[in-house]
């Protein structure tokens, strides 16, 4: 136990009020659990609803605002949201355009997301729903059938949200939610396990000095646990990975993401490394994000995220954006 | 270990290839440790440069761009850069209207960045100096003389930023850079140790269960061990002590800071209590920032910084920015 918390029970509660202090920006319901950049409905806007387990700060709720989400709604740890909360974020973003859902492909979330669209519907909301699925490591995992939904989610978000933002209607943010999703591809490792509030030991073992190739974002098992790799040869493996699954035609978006536990100065470290990989397999690297966007809780470790772009996503994610955790533009 | 590294000898050199890889708008010369904005020299503006042992990324090639500093020299691990990386950027981005240093106050890093601006006035470059002093932890700690330098930094290297971004003269920078670093107070809390990449094993003993108040940034010694503490408990020691120190007279700037090993989610209902907390003390707060940004690699734990700000200094705060880290209006 070295967590900065009350007790876990209140560990999400918590946060919100946090984020309400800092984000007057943002309207933070905390009782129902939702977050809405404070200007919604926007007029003659489609809206963008994501959410999940909580444990993975900044996503969803650090993505809230102009040019990205358009609301949140946190679970607690690790476990999806209730379907009331999304009732409640489409209904709070609906400004008659109608609401995407951008969900991670894990079980729970699935069924939340389909039975909180269902109510939304029944009360005038029209609906689209996007899952993402881009982690190439595992097919039914612990939490999910076919593959989890992990870094590409952040692109999802980012581009969909840019595109809703230019004033497109929903069956187009629909669409470009889609493409972004089926073009991208991730690759997680972890070098700890991670430890919950509620449980407050490690949930998985890993040995000291071992690592774990295709960790999902709860700990779910990978491919294989090894004995420590360079950040060269962990890069080698997971740029491999991505690859390998869908071989990229053009230019890429790249997000090197920190599982929450490894340094900014290691990632950058490893970006190196994934950057020397991509151009060796002659992959032009159109974009790159570094830093500790889709984690999990405290664990050490990294992903890769590779998403192929034509023009139009490249301007759609160099389009302004002003959240609490992706700012660039406004 | 459990580090994402090839070996330790090329951890600051593979951060900074990294670095180049992701940030075009940056000039980063990987050989001589000198991270400088693009578009440097700026004609007619006043260039800001700090630096410092890596290790507690972002800061400060993390801050370099439009509206912050105008360049940056990484050190070594938790070891001062030598005053030969101060002189190039220094000379890298002077325009002929002057070049503000701002220092850490650590023995190292005084004495040479001291030293470097000996060598850049023989150079011609009018050299002024402020040294950050904003932790009250302790003084006369294991790297320093006098009170540490930590989470003030990043307000002093954002504000003055401003100010030679709007084309303030030297004099004017730096005595905007004192006057934040004289109203700005911090007080860290480690959850756990940190190990650096050299070493290997964690730098002191910390039990788990165990926590160490006034940690420094460097895992230098605070004011006591203790048993394990409520976030709220937390809270109200460190804002108890930073407001002791110097009791705010009017609103404040808030940093609710983690040492990179704390969840976003735990920082987060760690501001809720910060807030709770200057709120019954009826200090006003007119801005927060939460988020890892001063670190100290992989260390669990968090720092609270306030600055008693007036309208200047909040324009100062609020103006465009744009670096790897902080980013709002550009």
């Amino acid at each position: 136990m070295r967590m900065l918390i009350n007790v876990p029970e209140t560990v999400v509660a918590d946060a919100l009020r946090g984020m309400a202090a800092a984000h007057p920006e943002l309207t933070v319901d905390v009782e129902n659990r939702v977050v809405v950049r404070r200007d919604a409905p926007v007029a003659g806007k489609v809206g963008l609803v994501s959410g999940g387990g909580s444990g993975h700060e900044p996503l969803h709720a650090g993505f809230v605002g102009p040019g990205m989400l358009s609301a949140a709604a946190p679970g607690e740890v690790f476990t999806s949201p209730v379907p009331d909360q999304m009732v409640r974020a489409a209904a709070a973003v609906d400004s008659g355009q109608g609401v995407l859902f951008i969900v991670k492909n894990y079980t729970g979330d699935v069924l939340n997301f389909d039975m909180a669209a269902e109510l939304a519907e029944d009360e005038g909301v029209r609906l689209a729903k996007v899952v993402v699925d881009d982690d190439v490591a595992v097919t039914d995992s612990t939490f999910t059938a076919g593959r989890r939904g992990t870094g590409a989610t952040l692109f999802v978000e980012k581009i969909a949200g840019a595109a809703a933002e230019e004033g497109a209607p929903l069956e187009r943010v629909e669409a470009i939610a889609r493409r972004v999703n089926e073009r991208s591809r991730s690759f997680g490792v972890a070098l700890s396990s991670v430890t919950t509030p509620a449980k407050g030991t490690p949930t998985f073992d890993l040995p000291p000095g071992r690592l774990e190739l295709g960790i999902g974002i709860h700990g779910e098992p990978g491919r294989e646990q090894r004995g420590m790799m360079t950040s060269r040869e962990i890069a080698d493996f997971a740029v491999d990975a991505v690859l390998e699954d869908r071989p990229p035609t053009g230019p890429v978006l790249v997000l090197v993401n920190g599982m929450g536990g490894t340094p900014l100065l290691e990632l950058y470290g490893f970006n190196a490394e994934v950057q020397r990989r991509l151009k060796e397999r002659r992959v032009a690297v159109a974009r790159t994000l570094v830093g500790n966007y889709v984690t999990s809780l405290d664990m050490a470790g990294c992903s890769v995220t590779v998403c192929q772009v034509d023009e139009e996503l490249v301007r759609l994610w160099d389009a302004p954006v002003r959240t609490a955790a992706l700012r660039w533009g406004l």
